[in-house]
């Protein structure tokens, strides 16, 4: 079996590591279960492109039970945890191809290596997979899945042009999936990789947040959370208007750049924070990326305006500039929650990965019937994990009557 | 001019008041300018039953002032404010038929004389001309318009089984509408009447929400803001679980029967709170509506289960039930915010109205494309809106550069 | 029996909501109970200046009860709830002076006619009582109490310069007075005042809170659960630095003046708002007061600036500047919670009155240990109360173990 | 020069990272600043008990700049930062003892060679400098200072008996110290170490806080901000009344324990969660504490229930109990925030050290006038750092008029 990682011999730490975020995912364990019996997966070859953490682990896992054979590689050269790997490796007896701080190249490699089995199915986060499938044209699959909203942007690009080869599931769709795992999870999560980089005491700091989608939603909240005073920069008027009406202060980049002390971009799109807004950034400033790719940040920008750069501390970068101002970047503006910390936590990455695994599921048993072209998850598998998730936590809700669901189907009850 | 109104003496206040909330709808003020030069409802008759607020009556301004001729009654027999009711009928020359605390038959013979000249658009808010109109079939208009959430699950269920007689813009759809009046508007003016109603102070205290739509969302976050502890009644796990994850407590209607303080229903279906639940509450629980129609509490069941009911405050009926203990009853039942408060503050009505005179304006132009089904708001529409009221309030936000633009539609410049 | 208030026919109705507020008040009404059996204020001459209210009506009824002979006067003359004061004389027999809206002849009329009896015990909120008695110097009482942080700056200073007459309980000093009252209690009835005399939507406004006490942290917070940006201005550095780290901006008043929305005074002290600040308001802002005085806004110099004066609606006055942009003044200035609301809620006046009665009784008992100085209630009042309040509500909290105490008290356990 | 560290060549990574710390604490920069000047410690041998950590670098580098000599040990087993230790001796000289890790007998050993040199002064974090002196009772030094709630406690019952024999500056009664760092600082960084020991999605769990003071005020507000259900539980009324005005829930432990996902321990005191607790704990329930001393949780109870222990995480034992339940115990009840995280941020420890600086140049100017008691901070210091921290901050505020000072003052003025 060929595989490139790290080092083999941190298997055992990364099983630990494995067992104990299974433990937070009791949907993903009941579909490993079901698959485990009915091996819908049967004779599929997967590839997958994601980051390379314990969660990620787990659904590999249960892809597994359901037949596949899984091929992984990494969607962000520094979000892979070594000894993740090395125990899918070693224990799952899965190829992966995944080491943290690989350069561009390798990168790259790795993708091609883990489409080298020419897959039915991809599984993407980013697009990645997708995107060198249609570079190539060596070969098509059956079907994929894209996680991220990033990645789902560029499908639709590729539909809208025409140029989409095979159907994708557009995972991130789902509302088990976005309105968790963007909002709860890279809310928390963010938070997390920038303390664990800085140590720095939120509360009191204007913290400026990029992007006021779901992601951006749910980092203001938690910085709100920890104490900060938060500015919100958008394009888009609506999501303007509803931060300004959340509480938060709502400006321009060019004036968030003269008062911010921290700033998160989660936007989607390249060049957020460019020359002229450091060139009026305050002493001491700290610049960290939470969107999907190193894009949002001109960092070559930041380069070139600088004198001297010097790493201080692990994942903080300190840029002095040609006027003797001082710059931090984090994660070398790479993904912040999965550079400084662990990522997703495990409770929301179920929830995502549930709808992963029966996606790829769905593919499996229904790619005859399908265009190319994006599509959502189905309703009845989203609010099937909602309910598995639910019961989970041992929350029960109500159901509807008889007469409740009549007066629902109704129109002419009257006031 | 025939119209039923309270009392024209109290025109003059009314007129200050409107002047009043006037101030504060900058986007209903700018649409009326244009308007009056442009006259695009002329010739137009058009039925409005709408709460009789001070906010109406700048929508019937502005519809004034695009020349058509305006009809209005109320949606809700205790929503009406006289003193509105009085200025528009003399000062604007409305025919307003509508009285504060009117019965259930004068409410429909309200309804009824505002249908007599057989208007071209209707404007509704729960459906309530829709509804008369289809049960009397002598007349159908060219198109109409519809506010609340209950009232478009009212239409979309008519349409589905195709007795719907004519087209429908679901004003409730627009994100301009939903996202701010149902949720910032409700949510406050909820806790407003309330706290009218009772004096009591909320923090410390459980309260149950039920249903976690946009409106109990908005009403959840407002009671957690004064210190409640928010317990969330849902049917849909979808919403039950963002509530858990927004940190409420997630319960059935049963349980939180037990513990509750003080109760809210906003569900848009019958029988919430019912016997059982009643049978269960603690000695002084104050029950109280905030879904349009007052059907959401099973009240005929409390006068059963009671010995004695008494007024004990204004909006406060105390029921003493046979075992001695006392439940309190908020506005009969009816939306708390409208029959205790003064309903939505004119900032999130003033997106809300926008919504309803660019649609009226919509249907008197394009009536002949449209089918008998309900119609989302146009986006351009939706994001015109946004853009004005972001404007009035003196907030600027970021335009996509080029290079941005050129990004977001690309799908090849890879990671 | 003399008496001097409204109207006397509005007794039923006062009568009816000093019971809802009883019904919230369990401290008191156990401290009633026990008082009804051990008369401990017999023969008790109680001037009260207090604002009046049910709750206050409750605390009247509790004292007499004690065998107190009660006077009562209105402590500002925008408060009185003049059904209360009805019910207060009609039923309860007691001389009440106070009128709402009373002019300042008038009030002080009020003052004078409670003091004529000559009281062992005065009850002030806001240190007139003791104010006129020093003037007077025609008698001095046993003791007195003290509601109001103002007030209590007042005494103390009297005290420092040796010139108080006779001892006071500072009620304002106890935890289960102004942790609660001033926080939760003007917190929350504040921001309720506020919105019933403008209904105004909160969310997205600048709020600006001038005074970061317990008074000013309460509306903050309350403030910013409505979805406020919110504003502090503070002279202290250590309650800045508070305000800062919780999350709000802090500046000056005069760089505040440009931006806000809504000002908020609550500091006890003069002229916080003044000339320099209304010339650079921005049109529409509104000004409201809720610190003890209506010293806090400089009225004069928005008088002296404006062409045109407009009450637009109860409780807010339009003020057209000479430059054409008009200023709102809530309330003539005076405590907004009082003139625009009722008060605080009865569950916060259940501790602060339940502090009164046990000083009162304090008083009563121990007069004669006492010299002429500002006293704490005693802690075991207060922890009795805070007790007694958690049982009302249903809620238990665990006693420390035998060896829990034993460690406390110890130095020699190790690490 | 003596020491005992982990590692010296640690120390260049030391050096960076407490430069890192440094640029966060301008407050303690200016006093280092001026110390350099005035030299107001010299003569002085310091012997310092305290977590060795970036930021107690940079207080112990403002002592020697003030002319001390200064000796160092850790006030926690865990939570010295090896890296550090090795830059306080390679680069500043100055003798350490301290290694994480290290077990009860090599910690007193360590507190014995800190305090071979018979000091002046002591600086302690939990009061074991003291205890040692006083059980040892070899020599006394002039006086000291006590950073935590906790050693205050112990010292105040020391001074109750008479036994205390020096002097000390109860550095945790300053506003700047209490205020700032036990309810920012460990609010932070206690959430920050339970989620890097965990990943632990916090939103959506019952998080049971035991102990409402300052510190266990934060991190219910920190936990509540990350979307927690928090519940408390305490002994004092008053706090368990403020904790339930705040939102939260209120209970005994025995009822917390039965729903609790997470448990966080702050209350000073001995056996907060014990045996009864763990029997009726929810599998998977995580445990962990925030106080001073690892006495808050019963382990030996625990262990004594468990069949099983593994290390399933760094900072994370897995207890499986004789019934099968799984209980897991988070940094081996020790301090979370430095166990597992890396403590204050050096935004509030700034302000902490900066009394801390002030206290021990007070002590050796003013040690002949003091006391064998336990001192209070004088204002002054504390106003001081308050004012320097806003600076710093770019924070300008206001300052009273002279006719606001002379009202303040006045007792005349009338309503």
């Amino acid at each position: 079996m060929k595989y490139d990682i790290k080092d083999i011999k941190l298997a055992a730490k990364g099983a630990l590591r494995i067992e104990w975020a299974r433990q937070d995912m009791p949907v993903l364990r009941l579909i490993e279960k079901r698959f485990a019996k009915e091996k819908p997966l049967k004779g599929m070859r997967l590839a997958a492109c994601l980051h390379v953490t314990t969660e990620t682990a787990n659904l590999v896992r249960a892809l597994k039970a359901g037949g596949a054979q899984v091929y992984l590689c990494a969607s962000n050269p520094l979000s892979t945890q070594d000894d993740v790997a090395a125990a899918l490796v070693k224990n799952l007896k899965v190829p992966v191809f995944a080491i943290k701080g690989e350069d561009n190249k390798t990168y790259y490699k790795h993708i091609k290596a883990t489409l080298a089995p020419e897959p039915n199915i991809t599984m993407d986060d980013g697009a990645d997979l997708v995107s060198v499938i249609h570079k190539e044209k060596k070969f098509f699959p059956l079907g994929g899945t894209e996680e991220t909203t990033t990645g789902v942007i560029r499908l639709r690009a590729m539909q809208k042009k025409g140029v989409l080869k095979y159907p994708i599931i557009a995972v991130n769709d789902a509302e088990t999936k976005h309105l968790f795992d963007n909002r709860y999870g890279t809310g928390q999560s963010t938070l997390d990789g920038l303390i664990r980089a800085t140590n720095r005491l939120i509360a009191g700091l204007n913290v400026v947040i990029c992007g006021y989608g779901w992601c951006g939603k749910g980092v203001s909240m938690r910085a709100a959370g920890l104490g900060a005073k938060v500015i919100v920069v958008e394009v888009d008027p609506l999501r303007a208007l509803e931060a300004n009406m959340d509480g938060y202060q709502v400006m321009t980049i060019s004036n968030a750049a003269k008062i911010g002390d921290i700033f998160i971009t989660l936007t989607g799109d390249i060049d957020v924070i460019r020359k002229e807004h450091f060139q009026v950034m305050k002493e001491g400033a700290i610049v960290a990326n939470s969107g999907h790719f190193n894009v949002e940040i001109d960092i070559s920008a930041l380069e070139k305006l600088s004198r001297k750069k010097k790493r201080i501390r692990e994942f903080v970068d300190e840029y002095t500039l040609r006027d003797g101002r001082k710059i931090y970047l984090l994660g070398e503006g790479r993904l912040i929650n999965l550079a400084a910390a662990e990522g997703h936590p495990a409770q929301v990455m179920d929830m995502s990965f549930a709808n992963q695994a029966l996606s790829a599921e769905y593919i499996a048993k229904r790619y005859k019937g399908l265009k190319h072209e994006v599509y959502s998850v189905p309703e009845a598998i989203d609010k099937n994990i909602a309910g598995l998730k639910l019961k989970s936590m041992g929350i029960k809700i109500d159901t509807l009557t008889k007469e409740q669901k009549k007066y629902l189907g109704s129109w002419e009850l009257g006031t």
